[in-house]
């Protein structure tokens, strides 16, 4: 007689209790391979039940291949435990959760970011929002993989509006969508030679990380600088339409020079536009792409534009690399969400885009000088004011006072440090889009509290 | 005076066009560093045209780095064009998709797909599916980025389905939410040590060019053997459920005999379980992941229960290994679209996943059987039958003529040889999960006609 006790208020089938305790009683070593099992039917009548929960149970263990059945002799177990194999885990005590450590766990107190990643969602936009997934809940989704470009539709629609607003004059099938600037680099980064890239140094950690991740050394590239040479660098990741998070947008001499070294090094440059549309000083600075197609790989984003979770963005590629890109994307399947895709499209066509983008300049346009006024006694800004943030040039000691102050209050801010490899520049980081002004102001408060102490 | 034209019928501000024009000579050559230009006065009456133009394009050319202003002296050019860098195509004649050869056109006849990764859609499922998205319409969107491990109401009913569909007891801080299997590799390979990766030959295609894009070598693990030894291999990617593509379960000794050999070489075992849901012989064998949770990853996906352009899935990491993956994805963004995240959630919530998975099952019971009736006079099936393809080992030749017999008739059918490797297997992978019934009946008539000649 087996070991086994069947629970019959369990919700769990009796044939897949009995399979899942014989299962057991071989993992723990109780069965080893050779032992003949009793028939389903003696089985069936030792538990008590019908013959067909041990036959199904056996069935299940026999297509697993922990049992065989030898034709008019029985049925046998075919597996033994080797030593080494740990025991399955089939019923823990304790949720796994409780093992994962190391997580940094949530602040139980609601925290406010004024980071650089939250964009300015203005209510008033939320009806053509609320249409544009409406729309996609009444259209087809593709049945299988769609085209590795990403829909056709929606490219045509970012192909208008990179010539319209980026000075980018593309056609549709050279436009490929991707899952966000991180997703465009993902797919950029295995068909460049092997070599390191030069990213900017105060600059996007997420770049600079997904760098690494392929096993790519990061060289450091001066944030503010001119660039004459890039070394043995295959590739230079900037952002020239607003550096991220020095503010500073290129000078046209520091991008004919970065384009020259790039030439000279065979490199390509990596321009991530995430942030361009939002100038309020003057009007955006065309994209670095437009200086030289066959030398710029161009990210953009709806990640600052629409919502980041949206996973979102598009990349122009020099015609080589662009047939290195799809041609792999075709065989891994990577690419973005169709619904997301079809949103941005209605988005994009009724015009929501623009008006959202229209509406979050506007707000930050009153914000950012908000923040200058609170920040400028007790800190250098490290830019233009443009975008959703403004960056504030402050020794690492009075930085951190002032981020602790503001995470008193509930307000998240970044060090600038974050952002440092070598330039070793300090300050803080200072978001304002995802904040209302009441909220904004009281984190102000804390901050020019620390700074004045 | 400027060699500039405005065009007052054009749509693009008098301001932008005249920067345009003037980006151009310095790009062109015709204006050079020192150049001093007219003042904005001059300018405007020389253009006929307000000052409020003329000073819009120097603030905004100014702004750019291309000009400077010295005060009491004029306006200069700072920038000349070096010889080496293209000039700008700000107007191309051609649209620059004429240049973008080498991508495959589509064929203009619509194909219906006979592949592996298009599964069944019952139309009754649509209702669900629309309310689905018409809660994503109402819900509010996260403003930044959101839980680098995923939305948490999903990974709280991922981790349930987990333990009572696979046998896998986890809880919701354990499941990792991806953009599908192949980001769940992407997430993963990064925080193995140097080396290079098993994977199953024949097998599946996107995890090897993966691992290839990562710089790491694929070496060929047998698909239908058991496997003593993993060599410097530190991964092995499997699919013990359903073997992609010859439909083998993994029997319960090879399992065993895997995870010890990986114990031997200090390697994880990456478990695919893409389609363990879909079979209808017997009840699903459990994940390979409950039998030692502290060598396996395992990757789930929605592309084959819901549909592949969702582009989710989800990631189970040993305790170590889902630390190293989630603080990397916190600095990177990598993630899936929250839409999509918030979509699965209703659709788990609904039980319209479980319905889905039986209507489909239902359906491929069906056709499997269909299939194989009209195969096995000409092919040997490799597998049982499971899930939504099977596959018919054949001369290459043959596999070819029957390919192409069933593209003329409008349908593509995969060749085993794509997904081989060293192992040569040749033959037929036949999907039947994204076509109806009288289209899978034409495309084996088709098929079998060429085959029986």
């Amino acid at each position: 007689m087996l070991p086994v006790t069947l629970d019959r208020t369990s919700d769990e089938p009796l044939p897949a209790q009995l399979a899942g305790q014989i299962r057991s009683l071989v993992l723990s070593g109780t069965l080893a391979s050779g032992d003949r099992l009793p028939s389903s039917r003696a089985l069936a009548a030792d538990l008590g039940v019908s013959r067909a929960v041990s036959e199904q149970a056996y069935d299940q263990l026999t297509a697993e291949g922990w049992l065989e059945a030898r034709r008019g002799s029985g049925t046998y177990v075919t597996t033994t435990r080797p030593p080494g194999v740990t025991p399955p885990h089939f019923a823990p005590s304790l949720p796994r959760s409780a093992r994962a450590t190391g997580v940094t766990p949530r602040p139980t107190r609601p925290t406010s970011r004024l980071d650089t990643g939250t964009p300015f969602f203005d209510p008033r936009l939320e009806p053509g929002w609320r249409r544009a997934w409406r729309e996609v809940s009444v259209a087809a989704p593709p049945r299988g993989y769609d085209d590795p470009r990403g829909l056709v539709e929606l490219r045509e629609a970012l192909a208008t509006r990179l010539g319209r607003t980026r000075g980018l004059e593309v056609g549709p099938d050279e436009v490929i969508v991707t899952a966000g600037t991180t997703d465009g680099l993902r797919a950029l980064l295995p068909e460049l030679r092997p070599g390191p890239v030069a990213v900017e140094d105060p600059g996007y950690r997420a770049a600079a990380e997904t760098v690494l991740s392929y096993g790519r050394e990061v060289v450091d590239l001066p944030a503010v600088r001119q660039v004459d040479d890039l070394g043995d660098a295959v590739a230079a990741y900037v952002t020239p339409a607003h550096q991220h998070p020095l503010g500073r947008v290129m000078p046209a001499a520091d991008r004919l020079s970065l384009l020259e070294a790039a030439r000279r090094a065979d490199a390509v440059v990596i321009e991530d536009d995430y942030d361009s549309e939002f100038r309020y000083d003057v009007a955006p600075v065309p994209a670095m792409a437009t200086l030289d197609r066959d030398r710029v790989v161009y990210l953009g984003t709806a990640a600052k534009s629409v919502v980041p979770t949206l996973r979102l963005g598009w990349l122009v590629a020099p015609p080589g690399l662009h047939e290195l890109i799809l041609r792999r994307r075709t065989i891994t399947h990577a690419g973005a969400a169709w619904p997301s895709q079809r949103a941005l499209l209605t988005l994009l066509r009724d015009g929501w885009l623009d008006r959202a983008v229209r509406s979050a300049r506007r707000v930050y346009a009153e914000r950012a000088p908000k923040v200058a006024e609170a920040m400028s006694p007790y800190a250098t800004l490290a830019g233009p004011l443009a975008g959703m943030y403004s960056t504030w040039l402050l020794p690492e000691s009075e930085a951190r006072r002032a981020r602790d102050a503001a995470r008193v209050a509930g307000f998240e801010i970044n060090l600038l440090s974050t952002y440092a490899r070598s330039s070793g520049l300090t300050g803080l980081v200072i978001g304002f889009g995802g904040v209302t002004d009441a909220e904004l102001d009281q984190a102000l408060t804390a901050v020019t509290g620390a700074l004045a102490r």
